[in-house]
């Protein structure tokens, strides 16, 4: 069985950009450290990541028809408050997804404390920094 | 002459996504159906899809740039709501629109009642299932 | 089989008033021609017109109650905007509806781009002038 | 060191209410899992449920004076959405908070969406079930 | 030293798309100008322009690891008002931005009024037509 | 003394239209149960149904020079939500009112939710269904 | 030439409803006392009152028709607030309107204070009593 | 078979708070008054006030394991406006409630007219003093 | 007796800023032409004009101390929408004021609907023209 | 004459909760510090603080029915924002209440601008630090 | 050491205006009690009124620049809700200032509750009559 | 030809006033400089400050009737958010406006992001501190 990753704008910089507020381990390292503990678990993990909404859409389906991935992580970014698009790929793809948002949301501007996704994922993961990957692997991989 | 088909987000998935709200028919028997259509209107269709609002906006301009196209039959998707990009690349296109949605978007989510699309349009047909395509074929052919 | 139209309050002026928005034919032209193109799809046409709300939801319950009606067009006019009481007719009626505007609504005054009947109807056409009227007639036809 | 978790009103019933939405285990036997889990993290865990508001707070009070405490996991329930007393509580405590809901605060009612406590929280965890304490708890065993 | 010019959606329409707004002045044209006014003030410029949100944000992060670069010129189009993940590539990227609008927003629709991208930039010039690039080209330049 | 029974727009359909709302009993068959029990709390009961906004202001007014009624039981239907006229005419008559009706409107759509007649009523009676109508027959008979 | 005096809902209770607010001068004695100021302006005086929105629709069009017609004085009452199908048949009557209120509306409920009809009259008299009709007749007569 | 009686904060004072709003009849005068229509219906009445909304929440679990209790009556007072924790309760006991406010709430301030309760009740009695009381009893007991 | 006028910010410009809104006559020949008909009237009237809001407020209670003065004829222009001081000083003068708009503020920018002023004067007249002010004299002069 | 001194939620935490914002000094030692000031004043001094608003609720009936108390210094913290409770209760109680926050309400989050009791409260003093309970007292010893 | 008090429009008719709100004690007789008691405190009271914005603002500055002077107790009247003017001159002047409302703000009509002032003063004290400006003085002579 | 430069309220502060936002030039100092540059540039600067808004609109209307004056560079200062009476003067005078902010209003409180003066106004410079004003002169002096 596999748990895929997806992973929205600008996470690309992780450990790059504002690591006061996101930490110093980038986008690689992460995916290192949760691969090996999918790994540990009997998993395995696909990842994938882009700044481009299209890209992230395209990537759901194809992900939609891999009846082997059991679930999906996504930190959609910023297009968590303003794709709609993204929503409907998540609900049109049959599969279930777990929102993570390594900073606390409900923290920062007023427009960031909405979710169009969150809605149509299981549940949301929010500020505890990336254990909230880990935190969602494990959820999937119960 | 040319009616030209403009498809958004999601809808590569027609007849395959939720088909209790879409129906079965997929974009590819859409399109066969629609270009038989213009055929007997004595019309060429064109036929565009794309997940990326970036390729609808490059496609609406190709598209301005063929005298010959007297109309775009477009289903922006989720755009619909969200993208001034696109309203402003109708408008900038000089070219006549009829916006098409398959389901009645004022029975859905009540972000999807507004439409940022709509105003540069001729008009828009929503509700009527795959019908609205073909009526605003009809209406460019007259 | 019959199929009902019906036309809400101003309609009876169709053709005299503001004519540069809503064309120049008038409603007893618009019904004739209709009620040929009808009678092309073996359909009979009736069509009821008023300007008096009550009038409107008494006339839905009397076509209620044919169970020859496969469907009503129906162009409220300004209550789309604000008639509750029409929507609970439709609603009550058991009928098909489908909702025609000749302007685009999303064009005018703010407060013409939200539709109380709309939600209740199968779907909407807005903005393809007297051409809606047909294509409605068509889908009931169908 | 300790970790404590506290449980907002009506959480009294869990397993007897509503079990579609909030599934069939006690609060009781929750507390019973989290203390083993807490256990084999070599953590001890101490648990307090109210359905007064006033209680909560005198309770969070309580714990803030006691040093070993690391970190306090918190389903506020209702009071999530309504008691700013609650959140000066948190954010006068002194201690860190795992915010935890049982069901996606996103598909339910739109008072439900905001968080009072949250802003003054580490993190949420919405919607994972009573898995969400246990990612709670690991959170802080960290 | 550089300095960079970043255009979004429908720019490169410039001169083509509704002339009376933007006047006849072409994208190329325009860079050309602005190199040579560049050259003049011992700068060089780079440009870049796209329709589609993923490549803008792609070049901002090109750009932001480029030491050389002192200022990005940033005509965000109608992402302006949508683009969230604009807004964190610009504050992610550590690279000084002033935002220029041709026309005046403040005279066109009112969601053309607030800036999503405006807080995170050193400042914006809007409506002095394409004399506002040069007022940006000179401000870096400094 | 007279108690009159004042009933609005679409309630000429209860027990026709929507019954698992509304239920079986029809309009005629209420205000018999009605007639009744007025008539064995020694009141006569006076009866008026319209889906005619206009006519329902002309009998509230006619009722209004009969001194002889004490109290008019109202169920203004949709024209609860939208008729300022109404209002208007229920705090001109010098008559008091209860305002009654069969469905919970709080469990309705929000534009239900909010009355305009029943500031100038006496009460509201909500949900109780047909109940409701003999609750404020007793309530005026007292 | 002629000036038509149009009133609205509940104005036929003028100087019989609520008399501290509106007065006890009757829409009868009104009328007298206007048409005989317009005989004395050299002007014939038509009036017509109602409470039903329909028949003031139907009224406005009839007298449309009239080119003697100067101008309309029209108190809506309080379909001011709520009739966009009045609002629609002014702005399609081709006529003139001067909108008057006998108490000052910005003094009532602040649904009172917007008026649908104003924008498409020449101007509104509020507040001024009986006296805003004899203004308005002025108006028209110069 | 019981019915049972649920007053909120401030009831406790009934008679003696504003009585020119809410008479001088006492809670335990209408306790009494109501035990004895409950025994003339063969009906027991239970009864509780609290001014503390985790005593009432207590309560309604309390009652809620009591098999023999068919409904509760509730005046929630200002509660009513500000509690999801008893909207909680009330939708997690399982048993049927009529909530009954003795003032009308529609003539009181904007922030009493929405209630947080009642969309989980049967429905809602208001405004018709304490009658209500009364009549929510009857509408159990039939 | 006395009637005054008080003209606020911009109205010095009258008959040279913007004439197709606000006409070709001049403030001063407006001033003649009411001070004659006030004469005609056996009135006096006293004229005051000032851009700002402090001298308008100054003269307003200088007038308040003159006990001939029977009524102030106010066009507060632009401070009608913004001067809750203004406003202060007319309820604070214990003079009955008349509001007079030139244009119909109706038709305009939608922060000019609502006034300020106006629920502290006797009433409003707006979109008359120059013929407002006459109306306004008129009034007090009755 | 006796003079009340009422704390809300997190009041017994003053000199230990967040000193930078509320300063050192404990609620005893404030509590001793009015006393005395109070004895000065020739007035008795009653304290009372709870995290409960119910004890809150039923504190202010205590003292309601004690005839020696000539005001109330109230500082319901977070109530302030949340509680008609005890709005009503204050304006139940017939006593005269000076509402005191110790910190500027406007300085902080927009939720803790506005106020449901102050507008039952005679006034209130807000963010001049315990000198505003004080102040209170003066008030009250007058 | 100066104390300065500032009062904004409306205010020199204190005493004059509105009595029943205001009370009957004039400006003068406040000003001379104020400095009696400024002058028991071993202070200096400095005082000035304007119903004049610009003044206000000309005169901050003037006691800006006097060292001497330790507060600046203001009752910026109107001005306080409408003047971001007022606000950037009190921050601007590095002044510490305290606001004073004569009556309670939350009592009167809403757009009176918030107070753009308020945020860079050090507090507010409202509704307690004159004794606010002696609480103030009291405040700053500390 | 003439250039003219126009400077609200607190500007008279520049340099003086919080200088880690605005800079520690002074309003001469600035004044200078733009003296300067306009000579350079063939052009006459005028200036002229103010902290009254009616001095601003009566120099606006003095400027108006200079015909060599060609534009006007205007800082309204906080009179941007709240004053219509300038607005109206600005489109009154027939002159040509830009609009400079010294700091990016974008930056600051939500009520500084809106303008009533910008859509009157060519265009708007706002947050690139003193280089605004340059930027502006140049655009005239093209």
């Amino acid at each position: 069985m596999k748990i895929a990753l997806l992973n929205g704008p600008n996470l690309d910089r992780l450990g790059k950009r504002e690591p006061e507020i996101y930490g110093s381990t980038t986008l690689e390292e992460l995916e290192v450290k949760l691969r090996t503990l999918a790994y540990s678990l009997k998993k395995e993990l696909l990842a994938f990541q882009s700044n481009h909404e299209g890209e992230l859409i395209d990537q759901i389906y194809k992900w939609a028809d891999d009846p082997q991935i059991i679930g999906i992580i996504f930190n959609p970014g910023a297009f968590t408050h303003t794709s709609i698009a993204l929503r409907d790929a998540i609900s049109g793809s049959g599969k279930r997804f777990v929102e993570v948002h390594i900073s606390n949301i409900y923290r920062r501007e007023e427009f960031r404390h909405k979710s169009l996704t969150a809605p149509v994922s299981d549940g949301v993961i929010s500020g505890l920094g990336l254990f909230g990957y880990e935190a969602a692997l494990r959820y999937f991989a119960q």
